[in-house]
C-alpha cells in the first residue's frame, strides 16, 4: 500500500465520527482511572490500573500517529498548539519512571491527559481560545493591579513585619496576604492585629480594598463591553446580509437615477 | 349530566379567577402548616395538623381531577411537565406511610407541595422556564469548569491526601474542598496547611481561583449577552410593528413607483 | 400682613439657595451631634448636647412650618411622602420622653433625622426613588427566591434540627442559617456538621447555592437590562428631537408629495 | 551651547524610545531594591542597597531636570499633575533623614517611586485617568451609601455598645464593623452576639446588607451603562464618518432637489 493512500485512509478515519467518540470515551475512561487511584484500593486492582494506564498510553500513541499520518500537510500539524500539547503528553508518559521523585511528575502528566478532552472537542477548544484571547486586552489592567499589590505589599512588609512575621515577613508573603484580604478571607483578623499597633492602619486596608475592587470591576466591564461589541458587530453584518444590503446609499442611488431619468425625458422633447 | 357538559363546566371553573386564588391560598396554608411543624408544638395541635394535612391532600386530589376533566385534550394534559409534577406530588402523598424511614420521604413530598405555587402562578412558571432554558446554552462552560475542577481535584488528592485526609482524602472530597476554595470560605486555612509541606502550593490555589473566576465571569457575561440580544430582537420587532413596518425597502418601492409613473406620463404624450 | 403675602414670601424663602444650604448644614450638624453622643463624653458636654438637640428640633419645626405655609397648594403638601416623613420625624421628636424604654425610640428618631438629607437634596431623592421603583419589577424573582428559601428551610429544619438546634431549630432560624450559607459565611462549618450524620447533605447545600446564585444573577441582569433599555429609549428620543424628528416616514411623505406634483404637472398640460 | 539648542536636544532625548525604556528599567530596578529590603539580608548588602538608593535618587533628579529643560513651555510642565507628582517624589527623597520617625516616611517615599511607572507608561496613565474620571459621576451613590452607613452605625453604637465595646464602642468603630458586615467577613458572629440580647437584631443586619448590596449594584450598573454609552457614541461617530455621513437628511435633500428640478423643467416649457 502506498504512503499516499495510507494518508487518505487515516485522514478519513480521523474525521470519522465514531473514531472521535471512541477517543473521547478513552479520555473519559482515563479520567475515571485517575480518579479511582485517589481512593484506597486493594493491591491487585492497583496492578490492573497500572496495566490500563499502559494501555491508554499506547492507544494515545497510536491515535496521535494516525492523526499525524492522516494530516495532508505535515508542517501544519505542529503549528497547531493543541497537536503539540497532545504529542508532548503522550511522549512524556512513554518514559519509564522508577525514581519516586519523578513518579509524582508522571502522575501529573497522567492527570493532564484529561485536558486532551479540550483538544478533541471543538466547542471546548473554541471556548478556551476565546478565554485566552481576552487576556492580553486586559494586560494593562492586570499590570496596574500588580503595581497596586506591589506598593501595598512593600508598605505592609516595611511596617507590619514585626507584628506578624508569617503574614508580612517579606514582600512575597505580604502579596499573598493582600490577595487574601482582597478575597475578604478573615481580613478583619489581619487588620485588627495591625490596628493594635498602628490605630490608623484600617486606612491601609480600606484603600486597598477600594482600589482593587474598582480595578477588578473595570476589568470585568472591559470584558463585557468587548464581548458585547463583537456580538453587536456580527449581528449588524448578518442583518445587512439578510436584508440584501439595502442601505441608505442604495436609496440615494435610486433617487439619483430618477433625477437622470427626468433630465433625459425632458431633453428628448 | 353528560361528560361533555361536565368538561365544559370544569374548564370554566379551572379558568375562574376565584378558583385560582383559592388554590393559591390552600398552597400558602399548606406551606404555613409545614413551617408550623418545625416548631415545638403540643400533641393535640400536632393531631390537628395531621388532619389538616389529609384535608389539603384530598383538596389537591379534587383540584387535579377538576383540571384533568376540564382539559379538552386529555393527551395534552400529561405533555405539560407541570401537570405531571402536580399529579406526582398528589399521588405520592396519598400513599399511607407507617415506616419511619418512609416518613421522612413523606415529609419531603409535603414540603415540595409549596413548589405547586410555581406551577399555578403563570409569572413564576415563565421565570423558572427562562432559568431552565438558559442552562443548556451554558453547557460547554459548565463542562469546562468541571474539567478544571476534576484536574485540580486529581492533583490535590494525589499530593495533599497525606496532609489532610478529611480535605483531600479522595477525588470527590477534593472537589468539595475546591468548591469551598472557590467560594473563598476559609481557603487560606486550607492553603497554609499544604504550604507547610509544599511551599509553592499557593500556585495551585491562585491559578485555580483565577481559572474558575474567569470561567464563572464568562458564564455570567454569556447569560447577560444572551438576555440582552433577545430583548433587543423583540424590541426591534415591536418597533417595526408599531411603525407599520415602514422600512428602507418600502421607500425603495415608493421611488420605483415614482419612476414608473414618470415613464408612463412621458409615454402617454 | 396678609396670609397670601406670607405664603409668597415663605415660598421664596423655601426656594432660596442659602436657606437650603443652611438647612443642610443643620442636618449635618445634627448628624455630628448624634455621632458625638456615641463617644465617652463628660457630663457637662452631654448637657450642652441635649440643649443643642432641642434647638435642632425647634429649628426643624420652624423649617417645616415655613415649607407648609410656603406651599401654594396645601393638599399637595401631604401627598409628597418626603414631606410626610419630615413632619413625622419632627412631630415625634417634640414628644417629651422620660421613660427609659421610650428613650431608645427617641434616640432612633433623632438618628433618622439624618435621612432628612435625602429629602432635602434633590439628587439623592431621585436616586432613592429610582432604587424603590426598581423593586416591584423584581417582585416575582424575589418571590421565587423566597419559595426556594422556604422549601430548603423546611427540609433543613425537618432533617437537621436534632444535629444543631441553634442553626436548624425551627423554620425561621433555618432561613437565617440559609441566608448565611448564601453569603458563604462559614458555610462549610454548617455543612461538615450535617455531613457527619447525612453524608449526602452536601447535595442540599450545593443545589441551594446554585439555585440562589442563579436567581440572584437573574435579578441583577434584570435590573441591568431594564436600566439599559430606559437609557436607550431616552437616547433615541433625544436623538429624534435633535434631528428635527426626520424619520423614514418623513421621507415617504416627501416622495408622495413628489408623486402628486408630477401628476398635477402632467394634468395641467 | 545656547539654552535653546539644549532645550531642543533634551526634548529629543526625552521623546527617545531608548531613554524611556531605560527610565522604566531604573524604576523596575528601584522596585526590586524596595522588595529586596523586606527580606533578611546581611549588613554589607544593606549598605550596597543604600548606595543604590542614592544612585536611583540622583538618576531621577537628572531625569526630571532633563524633562523640565526639554519642555518647550515651562508653565505647561507644572500644570501636568504627573510631573508635579514626579518632582515631589524626587525632591522629598533628596532630604537627608536621620530621625527614626522620619525614616519611615523616607521609606514610604521610596515605595511610591514605583508609582512613577504609571506616570511614565502612557497606557497606565490613561487607565488611571479613566478610573479617576468615573468617580465623581458616582458621587451621589457614594454619598447615599455613606448616609446608610452613618445611620446604621449610629443605631449600632447606641444599642450594641454595651454588648461588645470593641465592635460598637463609638460611631467610627461601628462604621468599620459595618464595613466588615458588608464584606460578609464573620458577620454572623457579630449578629449572633447581639441577637442574644436583642432577638430581632437580625433585622438590623439583613436590611443593612440588602440596602448596601442594592446601592453597590446600582453603582456598578451606573459605571457599566456609562462606559457602554461612551463606547456606543464613539462607534456611531466612527460609523457615520466611514459611511461619508450619508444620513436620512441627505436623502431628504436629494428628494427636495428632485422636486425643484421637476418644477423648473415644467416652468421652462
Amino acid at each position: 500500500m502506498s504512503m499516499e493512500s495510507l494518508q487518505t485512509r487515516f485522514f478519513e478515519l480521523r474525521s470519522n465520527r465514531f473514531f472521535e467518540l471512541f477517543v473521547v470515551s478513552v479520555i473519559l475512561f482515563s479520567a475515571l482511572v485517575i480518579g479511582a487511584k485517589t481512593y484506597d484500593i486493594p493491591e491487585n486492582v492497583l496492578t490492573a490500573i497500572s496495566w490500563l494506564d499502559t494501555g491508554i498510553t499506547l492507544f494515545f500513541l497510536v491515535e496521535i500517529t494516525i492523526r499525524f499520518i492522516g494530516e495532508p500537510d505535515k508542517k501544519h500539524f505542529f503549528k497547531n498548539p493543541w497537536n503539540l500539547f497532545d504529542t508532548l503528553i503522550v511522549v512524556v508518559s512513554l518514559i519509564p519512571i522508577q525514581d519516586s521523585e519523578m513518579a509524582l511528575v508522571g502522575r501529573l502528566i497522567r492527570i493532564f491527559r484529561v485536558l486532551r478532552m479540550v483538544s478533541i472537542v471543538p466547542e471546548l477548544r473554541l471556548l478556551l481560545n476565546s478565554l485566552i484571547k481576552a487576556l492580553p486586552q486586559l494586560g494593562y489592567v492586570i499590570l496596574l493591579m500588580f503595581i497596586i499589590f506591589y506598593i501595598y505589599a512593600a508598605i505592609g512588609a516595611s511596617f507590619f513585619a514585626n507584628i506578624n512575621e508569617s503574614l508580612w515577613g517579606d514582600i512575597s508573603i505580604a502579596m499573598l496576604t493582600l490577595f487574601r484580604v482582597m478575597t475578604f478571607e478573615d481580613w478583619t483578623d489581619v487588620m485588627y492585629e495591625t490596628m493594635a499597633v498602628y490605630p490608623f492602619s484600617w486606612l491601609f486596608y480600606l484603600t486597598f480594598i477600594f482600589l482593587t475592587t474598582f480595578a477588578f470591576l473595570n476589568m470585568v466591564i472591559g470584558i463585557v463591553v468587548n464581548v458585547m461589541e463583537n456580538e453587536h458587530a456580527q449581528e449588524e453584518k448578518e442583518k445587512a446580509l439578510a436584508e440584501g444590503q439595502l442601505t441608505i446609499e442604495d436609496l440615494s442611488n435610486q433617487i439619483e437615477e430618477l433625477k437622470a431619468l427626468i433630465e433625459e425625458k425632458h431633453r428628448d422633447k
